[in-house]
């Protein structure tokens, strides 16, 4: 096998979900991955853009679902409505990019895949891409399986861990194992330990490889998802893909291949951790953002998007508005106004402003979700 | 002099205050008086539909300012343009009553005014309109001064009281003095006493004794005031008012009349207390809103305009929107959303609401106050 190139390197983005803790900002059709929440560009645009040092547009796989198809064509005009595939119902990662695999492995026998959130923040764009190129070469040069770690910086229990061991010859770490999310002990534990990395989501690995250890450990899904592939670019590819895809096991990745894999030990199972030096966040809520945004404070530690506002005793706050903002008196509030809705909640209470978007749904409230 | 009967009874409503303690909703040209915050009839509407069983439209007078003026005419159709004053500048009580007193004078020599707030809340409109009748009968049978006294419920600071002395024959009482907002102390002696009431600011009294007193206490407002009222219905009366208005002295009823006559003695000056029965609120604050409507109150005694709403973990919250409102655990705030404005404080803070009017007033944005 060959060094990849950017020619046979094609990113493939994952940008399927609802981000319901955006609410009222993300809706069923703006997700949060279609919201300018850390610059102008919204984050899949930054997505994108930040990956074509590495691979030409036409490379790029976007994988989401019905209600953000066209939403998503609208924010990345240079891509091919083909390279958009919008699932026909949520299967997890493992289908996903197992189809972008299967794909692949038709029309490049040497293409290197990687699979990337659509809605994280990156630092370091030059380490970002010094690392995923560090990550592409390990991937190329083997049947391995690259993922970016990140070093932890607090006893997170929402996130999956990676034990590293030892390092192998370019700097790339072995995978001891995968843990999903850790009681608080345990991830104090890893915290402590040093050689624990959050687990970023984002792989690298060639579409051969992939394609094998699907047909490895799903079997059947592997079988539906290449009924898939072939009939692409054709009049069937639609209805093939709205009457198969249901059919595949809904499954991570991480848990379908990583975790199974892994089990084959370190150094044997192929599967290698580059560690990030790029700084990350993944944006888990209105608190994260705020907590991201520490330039945009004023002395008092407030965002207020509007033009003008005005603030007495009010500290620590983050308020979504265009309109004059007033704050009198509160602290760490987290306000959220919309054209048709008024977020009120605290930053302690962000995480549970999902269970609005649950209600919503419940009393079929559309044009709120 | 006889009993006022209705064609000689006048009320004249005081309607030029701003209220900002309710913006953003109450604005330069939409005050609280003109805000329905009470019942589907705005502030003002209510205080003269609650009247006219004791006087024809035709003998309402309504002060107020120049950026109120028009709004006022729009919800009070009935009444004719001329009964609408706009003082040029703010005076203060006492040339706004004296100038009404000197245009009765020239008309109905027997004519008896009151003077009511615009913008209170009585609960029982039988008994406030006994109890005005009540002070009509005073006022109209001699040179008295007669002025509504509220049971206090709380040792309040911010209003004036009334120390009453004993009842005269029909029920009323002798006013023994006015005090001026006490401290907390004080207040809490009054609460304890039993014979202090807090100044409503509505008053009764013959359009003659008014004046007489005016022409004793201030002969020089009087004499201006008397120039104004002669050239009422000519073409130079706008040009007159807003030349003469302004040397008025700045100064109270209460300050001017009240708290000299009073100090003629219990029995001597004049001066009664009619005990209200109706129950009254001034409405002086959102916190006090929230307060008085407290049918409109949740379970968890949230109260929030919107059609719909989700809380969870939120109580106490009050909150003035058309959206679909979110609260999650957020307590005792106060949250207004108006076109422009976005206002979040707490139920404790809302007196500085104010304050945010001054520094628009500072900052000249104009369309925001």
């Amino acid at each position: 096998m060959t060094q990849a190139s950017s020619t046979n390197f094609y990113p493939v983005i994952l940008a399927g979900g609802r981000g319901t803790r955006f609410w009222p900002l993300s809706r069923k059709r703006r997700a949060k991955q279609l919201l300018p929440l850390n610059s102008e560009k919204t984050m899949i645009q930054e997505t994108v853009a930040r990956l074509l040092p590495l691979a030409p547009t036409g490379n790029f796989w976007i994988i989401t679902n019905e209600d953000l198809r066209v939403p998503i064509l609208q924010q990345l005009p240079d891509l091919r409505p083909g390279q958009v595939l919008a699932e026909p119902v949520g299967r997890n990662t493992a289908p996903a990019i197992g189809l972008a695999a299967f794909l692949l492995e038709r029309t490049d026998p040497n293409a290197v895949l990687a699979l990337f959130p659509s809605d994280h923040v990156i630092f370091d764009e030059e380490k970002f891409l010094a690392n995923v190129r560090s990550a592409i070469n390990v991937a190329s040069s083997g049947p391995n399986i690259v993922v970016m770690g990140i070093q932890p910086t607090r006893p997170e229990t929402g996130y999956g861990y990676i034990e590293a061991g030892a390092a192998a010859k370019s700097g790339e770490l072995h995978v001891i194992r995968f843990t999903e999310k850790p009681d608080l002990d345990t991830a104090r534990k890893f915290l402590a330990a040093g050689n624990y990395y959050w687990n970023s989501g984002m792989f690298v690995w060639s579409a051969r490889t992939l394609a094998e250890a699907l047909r490895e450990y799903l079997p059947a899904t592997a079988s539906i998802l290449e009924k898939i592939a072939a009939s692409y670019g054709t009049a069937d590819f639609d209805a093939t893909f709205a009457e198969l895809y249901p059919k595949c096991e809904n499954i991570s990745v991480d848990y379908a291949i990583l975790e199974r894999r892994s089990a084959e030990g370190e150094g044997k199972s192929g599967i290698f951790c580059v560690p990030a030096e790029f700084g990350w966040n993944d944006l888990g809520s209105w608190t994260a953002l705020y907590e991201h945004r520490c330039a945009d404070r004023t002395e008092r530690q407030n965002i207020i998007s509007s033009a003008d506002s005005f603030t007495l005793h009010a500290e620590g706050n983050f308020v979504h508005s265009d309109k004059f903002v007033a704050l009198v008196g509160v602290n760490d509030l987290v306000v959220v106004e919309t054209d048709d809705a008024l977020l009120i909640t605290t930053r302690d209470k962000c995480q549970d402003v999902g269970k609005i978007v649950k209600y919503l749904d419940e009393q079929q409230l559309e044009k709120l979700v």
